[in-house]
């Protein structure tokens, strides 16, 4: 087939950032959903729109399930939602743990976070107060532009406070202290939430995370 | 796009609740088999008609080819089948545990029993006839309506029987005297069976369950 | 919907027995790859055409991408290949497996060979020159129509052969002498030969023999 | 339906030898990112065009979202880009390996290289420097042309380096010593590389050692 054909024949939404973030998010989370990632209506997903705003999903809605219309726009300052579609719909409980990611990162531009058993094992393995979770030097590691070799990288670890507001606030004023070695962070007995880029960045790194704990949860014993 | 060609567009039975049950009890049939839940033609799902009746699928068949006149109306009084399309089929041979369900819980609208590796593993380790299985106070938990940071929530265990009329008997006896911390019950060696306020809500709750059994089958070892 | 309308509308090929033979085995090795049951080349599945004789998957194929035409219509009594569509096909290595069990078992209708990692680890874990494996008493034993509580079940084990024919001997030698308590037999390091009534009985099988497989390559440790 | 019709509605395709050798590939990289293989942008695969050059996945792009212009012509001998269809494409940083690969191996026609949790864990159970990784000898060891009882095979064994000019140079020197027992090799906490007579095969191997690194990864504790 000649180059023309494949070039004009091809679906121009392969690449997640080729979609509109909405699109690109319910895909994500079908995706997720479908990998045990968002079990029941666990997990949520975001998009910035704007400097000041991004997109978030509802809460409570099974995750494999959602269309491009189960989303709020927030205002990043102060956590106001600026629009909603379906009238009913709430914004995630977690909200603020994506109001403190991209306020403390200009650079993110989606953020994502899920439920998974890997990532659950791994970190209950760490110590108890442990603040961070030593990643395996595994190769993958390069997936967050880590290029040495045998890294010495720490993932963030929060305990899981029914509080999120207060959750929000320790991850605020602990990455205003020091910046984390890699665009991610988990909470202890909950799940990871990765940032990116982009779309497709975000959702990059979220697998390689994933592919990480996954050892790390298989390989201790 | 404008959101009235997307709202247009939809489809919508994206959520289980806009299905008819029976279509619904189908397509969460077809998904559990897919995740090894229903191997050969184990398994049986329900959902209410009405305050008195609900439909069960039929026994004996492959769960991931089912189709919507596999299955039968039950009076939950006394078990009798009201209505079946195909004379050939029977009831599940749970239908008894379905019953105590819907006759205990009035709000129960949908009633799903699977089994799974993770479910029998994690049941197997609970000590010789423990009457519940303390889940983990992982996050996830929040699924069921549990809202407390290490929350302490017991899974309640029954022993399998070949006699499935003594144990819906047992299920009832010992419901009755006190009710469960949340809508599932999980017979050793076998599978967990929840039930919920709606088919989404019921599906939600069995992803949420198998995830918190699966990471206690995988922690302890 | 009316019932007459999904009485019309169904597609009559749901259950397995419901397609021609050949249809349904491909199927299965679709189904069987896409599990990692048949991972490279690995595994053979059969049907039987008539008293006399069965159709079996041409050797040395990708099973996920096998087509109708790729299977050898095999004579029981003498390995006699009588048809074959494609002249360059040739029968699977193991067709001597087949023969004996429908040589065996004349209620055999269908024969189901794959690999599965977790029957490895299951068979490896039983003694040296062990010649049956103990399964689980678990629910899902049933499904091999074994109706006793707490059953004593016995998986007949093979060790493995580079001598096929040496291996189909051993296995008639055996069960002539005893026939097995469930339709199935496991080689050892190799993988699980389950055979049924008919297509879709003896795919049922395979799953539930693979899933207590599996129960008891996760919980023996 | 007679033989005819069918030969004539095959979808001539199933087989990856079938394809053009870049659609196959996008194929496989959609598969192996299903199954985890790929994870993020990890892992490069590669089919040869003619004696002096082959055709490699572009770097850093998400491997299930591929098209058939995310490749790059190489030159084996030195490794130039002899052709690419978009301009912003950059060959895999892993291209020096696949030259070794087409360099020491004239029948090598396709190369695939992927990540995995099973192998890394298989892997880093073996000694510290240790030059291979023997594989346990399963059934399925006969996928790479082993036909003995109970085979003695090693997997090559290299470390990770950061530097992979350095890599591609060890495996050029170890291999032209003496030449791998199967067409394989690892690299340690990073994931296999396997190559075949063409690109089917190439696939089937891969298949086949994930088996049984994954059996290895889990049976050894």
């Amino acid at each position: 087939m000649p180059v023309d054909e494949v070039l004009n024949s091809r679906n121009m939404s392969q690449n997640l950032n080729d979609l509109p973030p909405r699109a690109a998010l319910v895909e994500i989370a079908r995706d997720f959903h479908a990998r045990g990632w968002m079990a029941g209506t666990a997990g949520n997903l975001s998009a910035r729109e704007d400097q000041e705003h991004f997109w978030i999903t509802a809460s409570g809605q099974p995750k494999g399930r959602l269309d491009e219309l189960d989303f709020l726009l927030i205002r990043i300052k102060d956590g106001e939602v600026v629009e909603r579609v379906r009238p009913e719909n709430k914004p995630s409980a977690e909200t603020a743990i994506h109001r403190a990611v991209y306020g403390l990162f200009p650079e993110a531009r989606a953020c994502l976070h899920g439920h998974s058993v890997d990532a659950c094992i791994a970190s209950e393995r760490a110590k108890k107060n442990a603040k961070s979770l030593r990643l395996a030097p595994i190769e993958m590691i390069k997936g967050f532009d880590i290029w040495q070799q045998n890294p010495k990288v720490d993932l963030p670890l929060f305990e899981n406070l029914l509080d999120i507001a207060r959750l929000a606030e320790e991850i605020r004023k602990r990455f205003r202290r020091q910046a984390p070695a890699i665009t991610a962070l988990m909470v202890r007995a909950h799940g990871p939430t990765v940032w990116g880029a982009s779309l497709q960045d975000a959702y990059n790194r979220f697998e390689i995370l994933q592919f990480i704990l996954s050892y790390q949860a298989r390989l201790r014993r």
